[in-house]
């Protein structure tokens, strides 16, 4: 072991799903990593055979299935589980944490508040983004949050990419690249942390509806046009939950959503292939168990959509498709004959 | 033939070309199309089998060979040759050409101004869209453009997709939604014709280099962060060059791009696909013959960077790429190196 290996840092990554996993390879040509698995057999298969989900692993990377073992080593935590995981780990998570700990998640989703009792009718305030969830359910201050065209698959091959570290604080974006940024992949700043976390979020709704597109076999160019509108539909939410247009046009924003909603590596936009090719959310519960990101969000967009009164007419029409079985041919012809008289309205 | 049959206007198509033959194609759906092909024998096969292109046309479309035959028969013509010749032929149309003419082309690229004597160091008046050299060559005031993600191939299918007419008269937008809108064609109207006409064109340089990365199999996530930084690239030259943001943010801009960047029936695409397997410009010239729009468009936009000093560093290494056969791993290397500071600066 050498000199240089002593002084290496040890930093957090929670959940090694197939995003959780990717960020802790990049992390660990730069550092040692201790990653935090709950299932003791996956901890220990980590340990002993350094691989997981058919890849080979870094010596650098550790498991461990005690979050108080990640708080107490790493001061630099990034938090990757699912939105709807998310809360119930912060919750198990903050009695470890201290105010000096980073965490900076690669969860893109919404949380609902836990104020919000009725479930209905959202608005801004009962729909929490993860960075909203860690300072609500622990006492760190400085968080961030990482988005971008980020396949995992791509990762694990070494393919090049970039993504973005979006923070309140200097001091989080300068660690984010220094610990993540390689020569295959390039680390982005923003202030913008909400506008990424609306955008990393409501891109999967897209990607589900580009997906069925791609089901029906109906070609490029009307996904490149649902690619340009669903764009436009973030902006809209942002706009009404008080983000600026600009992180929804950068690499997090437009640069994820056409990865994600043009791959079939993307879980979400397989999902909503199947549903092109006449699958139902009744049918795929028992096929797709991982439920995509996507048709989770798209519930509470849809309920943020009647409350805001927004003119999202791809989200509205997608939450029938995908909750109530609507007609995916009646709900394209829908679209296609929608009064949309102008191009770009939102600068 | 029924009473319908007869009040049918003649419209115009200049140029049998994939594109052209995909625009006569809609417009037959609406009314009578006379298109002009110079080759005799085209025009011959055209009347006769009703089949060009390997596709079956509808019986109202006729061909001819006489640009004043579809000067005097036709109001609204459709010029849409590729960007090299488009001058010249509106050099020998322009005699035939009348004040009350509507002309709607759908050529995506640059001419240079016939007061360009060195053809060197352009700036913004040496370089002219398609509508600007109607202006320049002919009497014809009333220009337009259409443009959008339109693959031909696709179109030919039948496949749903959309596209935008942009012109200062709200009458030839209203007529070009007239005569091709229809069910499975959506027609948007935006007033910013140079906005569009230069991102029409300059789409083609990133749909080239997008492709070089599909040659490389270096995965969808880079794909993505190109497109989106092409998309900023073509934001800084239309900027420079007197437009605004917005056309690049709709559905003839990073609609258009994605389409063209990530589609193998693209010819562009294709072009770059062929570079990143190997390929240079000296060998595709025999195996490539009709050359990529976005070749002889890249050699305007470096000069115009150069001229006007702008941060594209996308285009202009990929100039070096074609031009000078720079290495491509070499080119990838340096831009995955290349200091962006900020992700989003045009807004």
């Amino acid at each position: 072991m050498g000199e240089k290996e002593h002084i290496k840092e040890l930093v957090g990554v929670v959940g090694a799903g197939a995003f959780g996993t990717a960020i802790a390879m990049l992390l660990a040509k730069n550092t040692k990593v201790l990653i935090y698995v709950r299932k003791k057999s996956v901890v220990d298969a980590i340990n002993k055979t350094h691989k997981h989900r058919g890849t080979v692993l870094s010596k650098d990377i550790c498991a461990t299935n005690s979050l108080q073992e990640i708080a107490e080593r790493c001061t630099v935590i990034f938090p990757i589980v699912p939105s709807k995981d998310f809360r119930d780990m912060m919750i198990e998570f903050a009695p470890f944490l201290r105010p000096y700990h980073i965490l900076i998640h690669g969860t893109k989703g919404f949380a609902i508040n836990r104020q919000c009792v009725t479930g209905d009718g959202f608005a801004r305030e009962d729909v929490n983004t993860m960075s909203e969830v860690i300072r609500q359910e622990s006492i760190v201050l400085r968080t961030g949050c990482l988005s971008g065209p980020n396949l995992s698959d791509e990762i694990y091959a070494g393919k090049p990419t970039a993504t973005v570290i979006g923070s309140k604080f200097e001091e989080v974006i300068d660690i984010g690249k220094r610990f993540l940024g390689s020569e295959n992949f390039h680390v982005f700043g923003s202030h913008d942390l909400i506008g990424m976390e609306l955008a990393g979020a409501l891109k999967n709704i897209f990607a589900l509806a580009s997906g069925i597109l791609e089901g029906k076999q109906l070609g490029r160019n009307i996904q490149a046009i649902l690619i340009t509108r669903g764009m436009m539909e973030m902006i809209y939410f942002g706009k009404a939950m008080g983000a600026s247009s600009s992180a929804f046009l950068g690499t997090a924003g437009i640069g994820d959503l056409i990865c994600t909603a043009t791959s079939v590596k993307s879980r979400n936009f397989r999902y909503g292939k199947l549903i092109g090719e006449g699958e139902t959310k009744a049918s795929l519960e028992k096929t797709f168990p991982l439920l995509a990101e996507g048709v989770r969000t798209l519930r509470i967009a849809k309920r943020l959509a009647d409350h805001y009164k927004l003119h999202v007419p791809i989200t509205k029409i997608l939450y029938e498709i995908i909750y109530n079985e609507y007609d995916v041919q009646k709900a394209i012809d829908y679209l296609m004959r929608y009064p949309y008289h102008v191009d770009v309205d939102f600068l």
